[in-house]
C-alpha cells in the first residue's frame, strides 16, 4: 500500500499566525486544528460510534498501554485491527503508552533498553521497549502511531530532564527503525521539560529525524498554564512548519484556543468525557454542575444555541434528575454535549482562521474567563 | 379533548386462540400483543429515546412509585408531563406504585383508606391512597394509568388474599371516581393470589366496573410458572374479550409466548434492560453470558440474524471486552439487543397470530427449552 499520509497546510491566519490544514490518512481526511475524543479502551466512554459521528468526531485516540493490557494487542490484531474491533471507520491515533507507564503504572526500572513496570490493574510485570511498543502499535493499526517516549515528572531537575530527553531521542531513532507499516504514520515526540533551551534542542533533534508529524509531550503535567504557553512559544519556531503538531493530553477549551494561537494542530483530552460522566457541562457560559439545586426547575436546554442531541431535546431539570439518580443516560447525554461543544468550538476556530480573524475570536472568548 | 382510547380486536388465531389487535392512544397506535420496555425513573436505563425508536419500542412504562419519590410528580407536571420531561413522544403506561409499595418500601400500615410506607431511599414516611395515586398518575400524564391495588405477597393464605383482593376492588371504585383526565385510560387490576375461584371473582368484579383495559396483577411473584399459567387459563374466560389484558411485570421470552397463548395482550419486564446491563444476552439460541472466556476470540456477531445496531456492528469478543472492562458501552449495546430481541419476537408473534399459525410458532420455540 502506498503511504497515504500527508499534511496540507491550507492557511495561516494573518491576524494571529494560527494555522489550518488537512491531514490525509488511510481512513479519510481530517481538518485541523482538531480535537480528538479519547477512546482509552477501544471505546469513547458512553458513546456508540454512531453517537460519535453525530457529534462530529473525525478522529479519535486509543491508549496503547490500556489496550496492550486489556484486551491485548494480539486480540485486537486478530479482530482485524482497532478500527474493525471497535467499529470506527474514521481515523485513529494511538499514543505510545509512554505517558501511562510513567503516570499510571508502578515503574520498577528505567533502562536504556526500555522500561520495566507493573500493571496498575493486577501488578503483573511488563517490559516496554521502543521495539515492543512499535509492535503493539502496528498490531493496533491506527492511522497515526506515536513514538515511545519518557515523560519526566513535574517538577524534574535539569539533569534528569536532559537524561529523559536524550533517552527519548534515542528511543525515537529506534522506533523509526522498528516501524514498518506503510499505512500508518509515526510521529516523534518533543520533550525537554520546562527548560526552554531543552525544548528547542528536542524540537531540532526530532525535526532532523524527519517524522511525518510531531507530538509535544510532557506538558500539562502539573505546571502552571502560563509555563505551558511559554514552552509552546519557545519551541514552535523550531517545529517543522509543514508537519502537524499535536499537543498531547491537552484540550480544555482555554487550552484549545491558546494552543491554536501558538501553532498547534491537534489536541486530545479526557476532560470532555470524564466531566460528562460526572455531571459537569462545558458551555459557552462556563462550566455547569448539573446536580446543582438551581437547575431543579430549569426547563431550558443545557445550552440554548447548541445543536447537539442533548441540547435539542432535554432540559437542565431532566439532566439534573438523571445525575441525581445516577442514570446512565445522564452520562451519555452530557458526554455527547461536551464532545459536541469542543468539536463545534474547533469548527468555529477553523472558520475564524480561514477568515483571518482568529486573533479576535480567541481574545473575545478568553477574555470572558469562562473557559478555564 | 375527546377520549381517544380504544382497543380494536383485529384477529383471533384459529390455531391457538391467541389474539392480535390495535390500541389507539393519544400518542399513537400500538399493535398488540406488545412488550413494553420499563423506564422506571423517566429513562429506560442506558437508552436514549432515539435508541428506543431504533429498536422498535412503541410504548414504554414509567413507575409511579419511583417518579413520585424522585424527581416528584409535581416537577414532572411542571415540565409538561412525563412525555415532555423525558422526550418520549410515543405512548406511556404508568403503573400505580402498588407493587413497589408492597415490594420495595417498608410498609408501616395498610388501612382501608390507603397505605402508610417508608421510602426505600431515605426512610421518609408517605401515605398512598387511591385518590392520591390518581392525582400522581394524572400529573405524570401517561396514556394509560393503572388503579392503585394491593399486591398480596406470595405465598399468602386464603383469608389474607380475600382481604387484599376485596380492598383492591374497593380501591378500584375509588380510583375510577377520582380519575378525571379524559386523555388518559385507567385500567383496573385483577388480583386473587393463587386461588382460582378468587381470580374468577376478581375478574368478574372488575369487568362489571367497565374499565377500558385490565391489568393482571399479583403473578410472577415467586410462584412456579405453571401456577401462573393455570391462573391465566382460569381467569381469562372472565376477562372482557374486547378489552386489552396486561400481564404486569412479566416478560421473559417463554412467558411472553405462554402469556399470548392464553390471551394476554400486553407485557412489561425489567429482565431485558437489567440483563443487558449485567452482560446477559437474550438470543434465539438461549441466554449468553458475554463475560464467558469462550467468547474471547469469538469475532462473530452476538446473534447472526438479528437486525439490531449491536448485532449489525459488533463482535462477541468486543462485547466481552466491554463487559470485562465495565465500559458503559457494553450496557448500551446489550440493552439495545435485548430490547430488540424481545420486540422482534413480538413482531413475529403478531405475524404468526394473523396467519393463524401461532400454536405451531409458540410450540416450536418453547420445545427448544432455551427461552426459560
Amino acid at each position: 500500500m502506498a503511504y497515504p499520509f500527508t499534511f496540507e497546510l491550507k492557511h495561516v491566519c494573518q491576524q494571529s499566525g494560527a494555522r489550518c490544514g488537512v491531514l490525509h490518512t488511510p481512513h479519510g481526511e481530517i481538518e485541523t486544528p482538531i480535537f480528538m475524543p479519547v477512546g482509552t479502551q477501544a471505546t469513547v466512554k458512553a458513546m456508540t460510534p454512531r453517537d460519535l459521528i453525530d457529534v462530529g468526531a473525525n478522529i479519535i485516540l486509543g491508549n496503547t498501554y490500556h489496550l496492550y493490557l486489556r484486551p491485548g494487542h494480539k486480540l485486537v490484531e486478530e479482530a482485524g485491527g482497532l478500527h474493525k474491533f471497535m467499529r470506527w471507520d474514521r481515523p485513529i491515533l494511538t499514543d505510545s503508552g509512554g505517558f501511562q507507564v510513567f503516570s499510571l503504572a508502578k515503574i520498577n526500572d528505567i533502562q536504556e533498553d526500555g522500561v520495566l513496570f507493573r500493571s496498575h490493574i493486577d501488578g503483573s510485570k511488563h517490559f516496554f521497549t521502543p521495539e515492543s511498543v512499535m509492535e503493539i502499535e502496528q498490531s493496533l493499526g491506527a492511522d497515526i502511531a506515536m513514538c515511545f517516549d519518557e515523560c519526566a515528572p513535574y517538577p524534574s531537575d535539569r539533569k534528569y530532564t536532559i537524561e529523559a530527553m536524550e533517552r527519548t531521542h534515542r528511543w525515537a531513532e529506534r522506533c523509526k527503525s522498528a516501524h514498518t507499516r506503510e499505512d500508518q504514520a509515526l510521529f516523534g515526540i518533543v520533550q525537554g521539560g520546562m527548560f526552554e533551551d531543552l525544548r528547542i534542542q528536542s524540537a531540532k533533534t526530532l525535526a532532523d529525524m524527519d517524522f511525518p508529524g510531531y507530538g509535544i509531550g510532557g506538558l500539562s503535567v502539573g505546571e502552571p498554564k502560563h509555563v505551558m504557553y511559554e514552552m509552546l512559544e519557545t519551541m514552535m519556531p523550531y517545529m517543522p512548519e509543514r508537519k502537524p503538531r499535536y499537543l498531547m493530553g491537552v484540550g480544555s477549551p482555554d487550552c484549545l484556543l491558546e494552543g491554536v494561537l501558538r501553532g498547534v494542530d491537534m489536541f486530545d483530552c479526557v476532560l470532555q468525557t470524564r466531566a460528562g460522566r460526572n455531571g459537569m457541562a462545558l458551555t459557552r457560559h462556563g462550566r455547569m454542575t448539573l446536580k446543582n439545586a438551581k437547575y431543579e426547575h430549569d426547563f431550558s436546554p443545557l445550552e440554548e444555541d447548541c445543536d447537539c442531541y442533548c441540547c435539542r431535546n432535554f432540559s437542565r431539570a431532566y439532566l439534573r434528575h438523571l445525575f441525581k439518580e445516577k442514570e446512565i443516560l445522564g452520562a451519555q447525554l452530557l458526554t455527547m454535549h461536551n464532545l459536541r461543544f469542543s468539536l463545534r468550538l474547533m469548527e468555529d476556530v477553523r472558520r475564524a482562521i480561514s477568515e483571518d480573524r482568529f486573533g479576535d475570536f480567541a481574545r473575545e472568548l478568553l477574555e470572558q474567563g469562562i473557559y478555564d
